[in-house]
């Protein structure tokens, strides 16, 4: 059966998996130091438009999360995120694993504000316990949000503003990275996003890769000992040209962004089909991840005819259900789902 | 000035302080083997009524609370417990630091229910991705709570009972149990909270002691290797006797229980003459700490008189002040305080 | 320049590389729940002869043992390993990361006994400040060792039986397993393995995967949770289909021992040259990594030819020098390294 | 029976309880703000000539290592000590706890060279693995150490140098401190320790305090958000009075080093006994502990009558014996003990 139920279904977009085979046999050192991480380091930073910014590869999302913030974080600060961010929520605790606090701000469809930042610290300052409390070292945010969502500019820029302010840095958690920034609502490029975080990384995993996230300190941020954090943290892999090799042919030719547009194309004219049959949209979601509040019975027999992921119950008779397009995605699939709806 | 900031404002009971220096040169081994630690254990086995109990000692709050949680957590479990609860707002981290995640929920009053426990761990396990968040593996509740209020025998039956049904420990954070327990308002006693919870500790800093905690694990729970526990924690006081001594005095001739009568009686007698000249109280609270909402001006004369603690801001016009006596409390004091309202 | 350097040079083994093509465009559900990781478990459960035995798949070794030593050990207990361990030497602290210590051993080209073990638990045991010092949970060795050499069934039956007698796990590192396995003076099977030690990593990433390391728990230990810790430790692939499908071909048709097979005898080609040669072996592994004592002079002259690793300063004209053979070395590079020689 | 087993036997010098009676009923606030920290602090920078020295209070040793190696490393570095060191031995993985490897190098009677560490550094700055390997940190030593030897001042000078070289900070563990420096042995005194260490603490509880370390930071190491950091470890005392009064009286007229004297002295007196009776030194220790090597027959008829520790099996007929004197140690049971011999 047909499955929208996420956007890790398949293996890697065939490009890479051509590279990955054509480079096999050619001998490479390991842990970093192989050629086709430096030539995607090249490639990514020539991207951002940021020579001096330093790229680093790792396998999956949770661990980018863990490494970066249990690096940047000094050992008594605590990171800021929505409370229905993937940190805090469905990492299973990593980020507490490595003695961090996640401190939470109420979220509106995923995202949060700079003036709930501030105000949050300022509060903090204030309060007369204040040694007693976990100090913010650092915000954190996704792009796109877990629903889909997206930050304007002009709210990064008020974010990134709020961060340096503080002295502290703003990491942008982009796991979907290339399906936000593809989007026709995003005013936004992956340049602004170099400019506006302090790190953020752009996500593999979910955008052609088998594996893998490019983790971007921007040129303002200069870590230290980083290979020696990763590896600490077990997250350094052996056959880095694994990683490598594929973000070197994800960010060639624009393939990054071409899949990325292919994707969010394919969730528009699910989102557009739906509404048009008179389903309601649970978000306003413009990237690859659609949310619809559809009753139970309709959930049973579409459920008969495809995949796809009941988010959160709503309500006794309703659940939020949620349909993922990706690089993969076939638009014959996505009209098939159409015709049943 | 006189203080009602906070109940750790004085030295130790005087019958504490006699019985540090009686036995000042009576040689003793350390580490938790000398002979007074070995006394006041029995004493507080003897009042709880649970000759199987397990008791050990430690220097505060919060490291009793880092090391209990610690030691009774699995590595992927985290702990339930108030989102205003003094382990996710007051501790900096410590439970974090530990590598446990603090899973929040909304509280009134300071109090949680068993109704969200129970709600809480159910949709845990009914969602798809439980896998990859934090398990449950304790309930934590203060008693009293931090605003001062008290859990009802009924509610803390309900608690216990929902730990039980899902296995895992119900701990009590008794940073102030003599000042509950003994309030006119508790319908529990000591031997309730021993068979109630599975852990819990009697607090020694806040209640006649210069310093220490009595952890108690009720007959049913069984620590393993818990001094090297605390070792580990660096919580191992070479003389333990400081804290043996301590403990056995207050559970001479009920004395815990009388000096936290009186901290109580003080507190008393303050909420009605607060009441009676028309403040308002900000929780009605039974025990040893009382909230009033009283306005800037007000908060300015006073405070050139006596001291005491601006809570939280409640409005811009007022705030949230809270009085604390303790088993130090003069009457004499009071009486200076009620006349300055 | 052909390299000896070590033994993750190049990608995967071809037919690895076909099974990962041909997958590509099924659907599959992730984080561990694919198809091809519960093929792949039933292969590896067949080969080890324990249909009760449990399988997870991880993408390095570093994050294998910091997982499984994080997993097995209660809070206060640490890992007794080899001081020349991977563990205690090359893992960055990913061991203490996770909050345990290595309690290290001396050890004789890489080995430890089980006479060590004993008497270090023994005096331990014996020791007044017992509890003031971190309990053994575990006993850790590589096979091979990182030196090349073997354990023989013997060896390993004193250990196992040790372990049974203090009521500690057992865990085999097995990085380079089959290259063990497949030696002339192996006198073990991968069954003997999987009945001698509680845990055991079956190494891909350095026999014929891009990446990836099969945990195996034989039948008589049940791990908990082990999902969500491995997801909290940042070590979950959402595309769990890449590490299942290297490991279902692997284990197909004897691939993993085949590949291991030609390793080794390319391994004693170059042994049998160099000792020929007048070489001087500095340790006589009967497995894929080849040691040499050989003078800096004759150093300077074959680096000019082939790479390959000065493992260690022996003396001030002498150097440890590394040749690694792997699933990829071809025959007629072992030829042309031999001409050099 | 009168005891020589530890330092720690008996509760605090009459003029420290004093001073804690006295000061009872005084209204301080906590968690380091009280007056009596503040005295006591101006009292310590005074002693070691270091006006902008920055000194906080802790209860016991372990806990004052553990808090201090980890707020001064970076995540990813260990700490450099003996290998017969506390922390390494008898903390029961405090360190580990923490994140932190302890590197061990190889000690004589307690002690380690600056040759040492930079051979140490060196040779790992050296391996071409150095990315996958703990960064030293810190250098720590103990004076004296755990075997009652001292460092003399050229080799402090050297350590202090060798750690300048690298950018490590030197941290001297001072739990019996002024047992060493009264020493006639010794050619430091405290401004030199004050100078040479980074960082050091000054040991009350072995030293006539019930409880508590004095942390130094001299005046080249400036610590951020320390309080924080000691919160977060469970180690802030909220009757910070406790400590601060006693160091307060522990740094009035010299009491400190006064007390150490007359241990010193005790034990001196017990060596020159045993040496002339013909026991044999185990070593010649210029401190407060003596330990010496006694046949299994004589052990067992001298602890009839009085107590000490066998540190531990030197063959199968002796051991090594320690008779350790203290700050309360009575002349008239020295000498009861010279005449048991």
């Amino acid at each position: 059966m047909i499955s929208f139920e996420n956007d890790y279904l398949e293996g890697a977009h065939e490009k890479v998996l051509e590279k990955i085979v054509e480079t096999n046999y050619i001998q490479e050192p390991g842990y970093g130091s192989d050629s086709f991480s430096k030539e995607a380091i090249e490639k990514i930073k020539d991207v951002i438009g940021q020579p001096d910014a330093s790229v680093y590869f790792l396998s999956g999302g949770t661990q980018t999360n863990q490494v970066v913030i249990d690096a940047v974080l000094k050992k008594y600060e605590g990171v800021i995120g929505a409370d229905t961010s993937h940190i805090n929520v469905h990492e299973a605790g990593a980020i507490e694993f490595s003695g961090h606090k996640v401190l939470t701000l109420p979220s509106e469809k995923g995202k949060i504000t700079a003036d709930q930042v501030q105000k949050y610290i300022n509060d903090l300052y204030e309060d007369s316990n204040y040694t007693h409390m976990v100090t913010p070292g650092m915000v954190y945010v996704t792009y796109p949000t877990e629903y889909g969502t997206l930050y304007t500019k002009s709210e990064l820029e008020a974010l990134s503003h709020i961060c340096k302010s503080f002295n502290i840095p703003l990491y942008i958690d982009g796991a979907r990275l290339g399906y936000g920034l593809v989007s026709s609502e995003a005013d936004v490029d992956i340049k602004d996003i170099a400019r506006l975080a302090d790190i953020f990384y752009i996500g593999g995993t979910k955008i052609g890769a088998l594996c893998g996230e490019a983790i971007v300190f921007s040129q303002q941020y200069k870590p230290q000992h980083f290979n020696t954090v990763i590896k600490q943290h077990g997250a350094l892999l052996a056959k880095s040209r694994l990683v490598g090799v594929q973000f070197s042919t994800l960010f060639t030719d624009n393939l990054y962004f071409d899949i990325s547009a292919h994707a969010v194309k394919m969730a528009m004219k699910i989102k557009k089909a739906f509404v048009n049959k008179g389903y309601q949209l649970y978000i306003d979601s413009p990237t690859n991840q659609q949310f619809f509040l559809i009753d139970n019975r309709t959930i049973t027999e579409l459920s008969k005819k495809v995949k796809f992921t009941c988010w959160e119950k709503f309500d006794d008779n309703h659940k939020i259900v949620r349909f993922a397009t990706s690089w993969a995605t076939r638009e014959k699939d996505v009209d098939f789902l159409i015709e049943q709806i």
